[in-house]
C-alpha cells in the first residue's frame, strides 16, 4: 500500500485476522447485522495502559466505552452546546438501555497529575487546564501533607471516580433508572504496575481489591 | 463481594488474571513505573463491537484512544471551555509527543444513523443531536438518491472521517507537526460484518481495503 | 416621606417596629456587630406563599436564604460565569461553615407548572424557559397518565428537590463534608393548602409528613 | 422521625403550626387553591438577619421574594443562558404583574465585605468572586480615604442598590411599565444594628432614614 499507515497497527491488523477474527467471523457477521446490543458501559481513560477490553477480557458487541483524558463525566447541562460525553451516556441509556455503568480509573493518569501539579498549559488554548478544571477541588480535599506523592495521587484518582459518580446521578434518566433497580452505578480504579482491579462500596464509602 | 459489580466483568477480570496478566506480569510492572510512551492516538467510536485494542490485536502501552460517539473530532475552538476530544489531543500530541494520530469510522454507527435520520431527541438535553449536529452537513453532502440507505450511510461514515482530518489540521500544534514530517494523520473505516479494514488515501480521495 | 415606597411596606415596617423589633432590640444589636453564623442553610422558592422564615417560625440570625424560581440548585459548574445559587452555596458552606443544607419545594409552584405545561416564552429572553430547562427531563420522568394534573405536578416538585440533592453533592465541598458528617443535606416539600411539612426519607426515597 | 431533619427547624415548625397555622388555616387553604396574586416583588440578600417577610411583618401570599447574595440585579442578558435572578424578575412582572420591586441592601454585609477586601478565593470554582464581580468597579467609587471601613461598606452597599436599580430599567419589560406607571421601582437598606429601614430618593439621589 502507498498509503502512510503505521506499519505497528498494519501488523496488529494481520494478526487479529489471523487470529480472532478468523475463529470468530461468524459473530462478526451477526453482530455487523443490526444495533449493537451491549448491556455495560465503561467510562475509562484515554492510556494506553488501561484499555476496558483487556482488562475485563471482553470480545466485540460486550462494552460501550467512552473515553477521555481522566475518565470523567460532567455534571447535566442540557445548555445546548457540545458534550461528548453527555452525549455517549444519553445514548447508552436512552438508546441502547445498558444496565450497569461502570467508571474506571487507574493508577498513574498523567491527567489527574496535570492536575494536581499544574505547571504551564500546554497550548494556549489550554484544553488539558480547562477539562481538568473540576478535578481540582476534588484534589483539594486530599490534603493530608504525610501522604507520599504518589498516595497522594492515587486518592485523587479515586476520588475523582467518586465525583463522577455523584454526577451520574444529576441526568435525571439516570438517577431514575438506577432508583427503579433498572440500572447500577459502579466506580472501579486498576492499578497498572499490579494489574489489580479495586472496586468502590458506596455504603461503606470504602475501595477495595477485587 | 458484597458490591453490586457486574459479573461479566468480574469473570471477565479473572480471565485476564489466569490469562494476559499472568504471562505478561513484569511488562505491567514496568509500564507502571512512570508515564505511558504510545506512540500511536487513536479516536475512534464508543461502538462496542470497534474497539481499537481488538482490531490491532494491541497490548498495553500501545495506542493511546480516545472514544466518543462517531469518532469525532471538532474544529479548534480555544474559548475557554470543556472540550474531550481536543484536551486529550493536546495531551498526545503536546505532552506525550505521539507520532501518529489515527481516526477510526465503522460500519453501522448508531450515531451516524441517529443524524442521518433524525427522529424525536432522545432527552430534552439532546446531548446525541447536538454534538452530531456538524455531521449534518457533511451528511448533506451524500444525496445520491439512487444509493440504498445501508451504501449512503457507509458513505457518511467515510466523509465524517475526512472532516475530521480536516478538523485536525485546524489544531495549529497539529498541522504545524504534519507538515514538519513528525505526525502523520490517517483515517480508517473498519467493516464490522466482514471484520475488514478500509483506509483512506487522502491523495486519490479514495477508500480502499487493507 | 415623598418617596413613592409602597404603603403596604411601610405599615409593615411599622408593625415591626412597634412589635418584634421593640422585644428584640438587644439581639439586634449584637447580631449587627460582626459576621452572621447561621447553622442552616435553607434554598427555597420565590414563591410568596412559603416563606422559610414563617414556616419555621425563625428568628434573625438563623437561616441563611437563598430564593430562587422553582427552589434549584443546579450542578457544580466552575466555568467562570455568574451563578448565583452556587455563589450563596459556597459562601455558606465554605465561609459561614453552615451544618444543615435544606431544599424546600412547595405545592402549587407556578415554575414547575411553567416548565412541566409549556406555552409561549414570557419574553423574547425566555429567562424562564432557559432557567428550568432542567426540570424537563425530570418532569418527563413523572408520565403517569392515570394522574391528575395536581398529583402530576406534586411529583414534579418533589422529583425536582431529590434532583437537586443530586446536584448538591456535584459540589466537592458539599459531598466530602457530607460524608465526614459535618454537613447534612435535606429535602423538604410544603403543602400550602394544609400548611403541611413533608420531608424525604432519602434510604426508603419515600415521601412523608412530619 | 428517622429522617436527620435538622431539631431546630422541626421545633420551629411545630411553634408554627401551633401559632401561625392554627389561626391563619382558612388563609392558607384559600392560598393554595390557584396562583399566588403577590404585588410585591423583593430582591434581598440571603443574610440570615436581613429577611423581608420579618422586616415588614408580611404574611404569606404578600411579596415574592428573590434572595441571592448581596441582593443583585444583573443587567438584561438574552443570551439563553440560565439567569437566576433576570427568571424571578420575568416571572413576576410578566406572569403575575407584581407593581412594586423593591431592592434591599442592608449593613455588615459579607457578600460586599468579600469583594470590597478580596482575598484567596474560597474555591477553585471561586463562585463568589465571579458572582461579585460588577460590585468592584461600584465599590472602586467610593474611595474616600477619610472614611472608616463600616462607613466605606456602608455607601458600597448603597450605591449597589443603586447601581441595581439601574441594571432593573435594563430589561425593556421593566422600563416600559414604569413609565406608563405600572410598576414602582424602589431601594432600601436595613440597618441591622439598629433595626432601622433607609429607603433611597432617587430624584435628591440621597437615602433617608424611614
Amino acid at each position: 500500500m502507498s498509503i502512510n499507515f503505521p506499519q505497528r497497527l498494519l501488523d496488529g491488523y494481520a494478526s487479529f485476522r489471523a487470529g480472532r477474527y478468523a475463529s470468530e467471523a461468524e459473530r462478526y457477521r451477526k453482530l455487523g447485522e443490526g444495533q449493537q446490543k451491549p448491556t455495560v458501559m465503561m467510562i475509562a481513560c484515554c492510556d494506553s495502559r488501561a484499555a476496558p477490553e483487556t482488562i475485563f477480557d471482553a470480545g466485540p458487541g460486550e462494552i460501550f466505552v467512552v473515553r477521555n483524558v481522566a475518565n470523567l463525566v460532567p455534571p447535566y447541562a442540557p445548555d445546548g452546546r457540545h458534550h461528548s460525553t453527555s452525549a455517549a451516556l444519553e445514548f447508552a441509556v436512552l438508546q441502547l438501555g445498558v444496565k450497569h455503568i461502570v467508571i474506571m480509573g487507574h493508577g498513574r493518569c498523567g491527567g489527574i497529575r496535570a492536575i494536581t501539579e499544574p505547571g504551564d498549559p500546554l497550548s494556549t488554548g489550554d484544553f488539558i487546564g480547562k477539562w481538568l478544571a473540576g478535578v481540582r477541588d476534588v484534589a483539594a480535599i486530599v490534603d493530608d501533607e504525610k501522604l507520599s506523592l504518589a498516595q497522594r495521587l492515587t486518592l485523587v484518582e479515586q476520588a475523582s471516580v467518586e465525583h463522577s459518580l455523584a454526577n451520574l446521578r444529576t441526568f435525571p434518566w439516570v438517577r431514575v433508572r438506577e432508583s427503579k433497580g433498572d440500572l447500577t452505578l459502579n466506580g472501579a480504579w486498576f492499578d497498572i504496575s499490579l494489574g489489580e482491579l479495586n472496586v468502590y462500596d458506596e455504603e461503606s464509602r470504602r475501595w477495595a481489591v477485587v
